[in-house]
């Protein structure tokens, strides 16, 4: 590990979060709250942040692979550490175990809270929660890199970076210049969440209403301001953010590709296509199932509402809910779990497998049938017409089986030390692995997480990283390996 | 596909079940049954037998790779399917779907029961349940194999025959013919069934009660002659019933490396050595958890051995029940349904992942984190202190996957087709796949799967079957390139 090279990096995070917490900072002084909880923690982040980039030797800079990773890993630790502080620091007081928990669901979107009631929390600390949604959606060290210099010309050094943030099987600069990737992104990330403010102000909602909402579904986080999330809010306002939701849910290169007037590449995408079908199935379903068992009394436009909003919410693991879906029948349940784990699609602030990667798999698995017949053919597995790098394939594989061992140790351990039900216990786990937000049972839609001991609060803490980074760089901080110095 | 030589092979397996089928009809005769549900399926099996090999064309024989996993598959769907007329044929007469669901339980040593009330069937039915267990532990195509004759020198040609069959990432031929291969496993197999028998007689078992649970023991089936399975039965019954699962849970090379006298070489296992420290530390861990939280006024010798009993049927996916642990606390239940996707040892007759290849993924997986470090290194997997092929990492990879994939399509069917709860939805697919038994909730070991549709019922026998022949040979039954004809 080049030690140096990630303190600096870590030392401009700090810089960045301070920035940041200027915002709800703002907001506390204009609702006539206390600013100190976000501007003591911004002091301190400028203290080390200033320690830390105190480095003469730009050579140091550069970074490889695995430093990447490491940096990405450290990086996304620390920002939750700086971003509890608020939660703690509040009159509402919360615990370290809480405000790590609630800082770690807030950046890594997943959306998760252990506030039992946040409608009395204050309008800066619920800013705060929707604003760590946003920023961790596109990524903490995106935003960095879309801060950079135009100047800096050894920017592709920092590719590393970005391809361990940005979820997905590949990554492509989509600009040549890396910091120019970055800004499109946030520049396209910025112009769509205001687009949602605007509509959203159409409705009853007011502008620290449609910020906060809009703030959270950009990101697929799914924080709201309300106990039972969006339930009160009227049928627009679902609707708006089903729709926004279901659109950050696509790769943030399909906007720009649109943007540049390309539309026939754009919507050349096998990804996007699926994603799309899967939507549409997983609605007629899940809204048939509803309609005949619950709500048959209620309108079809009920039905479909709540199984659209339910299945876009769950699929880009936002998390947000427009009804209590721990009452529905078990084939909705069943449903929503498997969509937990699909996702939406790669390169968009969504959790989970993603719809690519599974794509990926399936298409490999019917080669893998194939080989039996042909052991000696040359087969490629196809994804918008392309051949797709055997490294990429294996790369998957690898992600999906630590997925699963993640998984069975992490259930294991919060069931050994809280005795949850098995129910609540996966779907505690698969709500945080793949950043989504609420499960069922204990942790269904209308409970939160307050329940769990701080042990089991800490591992889903593991979870909700992993998940968003994609394991690798959260896993590799556990290998002996990373702290080996590099010449 | 070559044709004539899988149909040559099928006819040969009806031989084969037909003669198996004298049995029952012998113990039917013995108790004052009626032979008739047995010697007439044997009868119409020996006919089309003569019929499909009936084949003069001698170099028509041979089979590729490709023609071994669909023989394999289809072989185990034709003996379900003779294997499933006594229970039609019988007083108790079943429906289709029911008889075909049982056989296919018996076979794939799943010993999950349509039967509410097995204590009033004939004994011959009974005999019949626990002897196609027995068969398909071993391997229908093994005993066709250990019935070749000597001076058939050409029997290397079958040998995909036997890799189709035989569970676990890869086999070996353990003396250098295949034939002789064949006989010495089966010959270990009856040696130690027959000393189980010997056991369970020093217990207040009768002949065919040691008869019938040592049949069912040794391939780890499950399928047992009393309404609550082992429960009722004494303590040292138990224990034997559970050393006798343990040692059937491990890989036959090691009773043969042990029958040699070459000790250091059988213990030298890594696989071996994990699935005892595995079964330790969960006896150890559900004991605990059922002494403190259940069985307090009991002894503890009393959550021991039932602690010990259900990890070691689980784990070897018997699925024998000592108790109902369907009202032991959420850990134990966790813990076990980890155990049921875990299986026991590849080349032993226990379903499920295996240890080994659980050895291999996680070992990939820890290869894969140092790559990030060293992406030029050159790694290799060891097991047994020897290096693992790329190629069959890529096999345990994939199989893996496609478990997954099954697993979650089968999951919806079923809960879409008869709503059960997510509980009993997910343990039953997962009961079946690994060829476990009994699931939890609706299906847990004091109940029965009678209640699914007929539609159920065959989606949880595809898995069964699919799950005993480890996917590939079921799976490229679906595919379209199976049926191409070959030259």
């Amino acid at each position: 590990m080049r030690l140096k090279s990630v303190l600096f990096v870590l030392g401009k995070i700090l810089f960045a979060i301070a920035a940041i917490m200027l915002l709800p900072a703002a907001c506390a002084l204009i609702y006539g709250e206390s600013p100190v909880p976000f501007l003591a923690p911004a002091g301190l982040a400028l203290v080390f942040g200033f320690l830390l980039t105190l480095n003469p030797k730009k050579e140091d800079r550069s970074l490889f692979a695995k430093d990447g990773f490491i940096c990405v890993g450290f990086a996304w630790i620390l920002v939750s550490l700086v971003g509890a502080l608020p939660f703690m620091f509040n009159p509402t007081g919360l615990s370290f175990a809480d405000a790590f928990f609630e800082a770690v669901s807030g950046f890594t979107t997943t959306g998760s809270s252990i506030f039992s009631d946040v409608e009395v929390l204050p309008k800066s600390i619920l800013l705060w929660r929707s604003l760590t949604q946003w920023v961790g959606g596109m990524g903490v060290l995106v935003f960095l890199l879309a801060l950079m210099p135009k100047s800096d010309n050894k920017q592709s050094r920092y590719m590393h970076l970005m391809r361990a943030e940005v979820p997905g099987p590949s990554v492509d600069k989509i600009v040549p210049k890396l910091a120019d990737t970055a800004r499109v992104m946030y520049g396209m990330y910025i112009a769509l969440t205001l687009v949602e403010v605007i509509f959203l102000l159409f409705g009853e909602m007011n502008l620290f209403e449609a910020i906060t909402h809009s703030l959270s579904t950009a990101s697929t986080g799914g924080f709201g301001i309300k106990n039972n999330s969006l339930a009160s809010y009227s049928a627009y306002s679902q609707y708006v953010v089903t729709i926004f939701m279901l659109i950050f849910g696509i790769n943030f290169n399909v906007f720009y590709l649109i943007l540049l007037g390309q539309f026939a590449k754009a919507f050349k995408n096998d990804e996007l296509k699926a994603y799309l079908i899967i939507v549409a199935l997983s609605t007629a379903i899940i809204g048939a199932n509803i309609f005949i068992n619950l709500y048959s009394a209620n309108t079809a436009e009920y039905s479909f509402r709540h199984a659209f909003f339910q299945v876009v919410s769950i699929m880009t693991t936002s998390g947000f809910s427009s009804i209590d879906f721990n009452v529905w029948p078990s084939l909705s349940h069943v449903l929503l779990v498997l969509l937990m784990f699909c996702g939406a699609c790669a390169g968009s602030t969504s959790g989970g497998i993603k719809v690519s990667r599974i794509m990926l798999l399936a298409k490999n698995a019917k080669r893998e049938i194939k080989y039996i017949s042909q052991p000696k053919a040359v087969m490629s597995v196809k994804m918008n017409g392309k051949s797709v790098d055997n490294e990429i394939i294996r790369g998957a594989t690898s992600f999906i089986i630590m997925y699963g061992m993640l998984f069975a140790v992490s259930a294991l351990l919060i069931t050994a030390v809280d005795g949850v039900d098995p129910i609540t216990s996966f779907t505690s786990v698969a709500t945080t692995i793949n950043n989504v937000g609420p499960g069922l049972g204990e942790a269904g839609p209308a409970e939160n997480f307050g329940f769990y001991s701080a042990f089991s609060k800490f591992v889903l803490c593991f979870n909700m990283l992993a998940g968003r980074l994609e394991l690798f760089p959260i896993l590799i901080l556990l290998s002996p390996t990373a702290y080996k110095k590099q010449a």
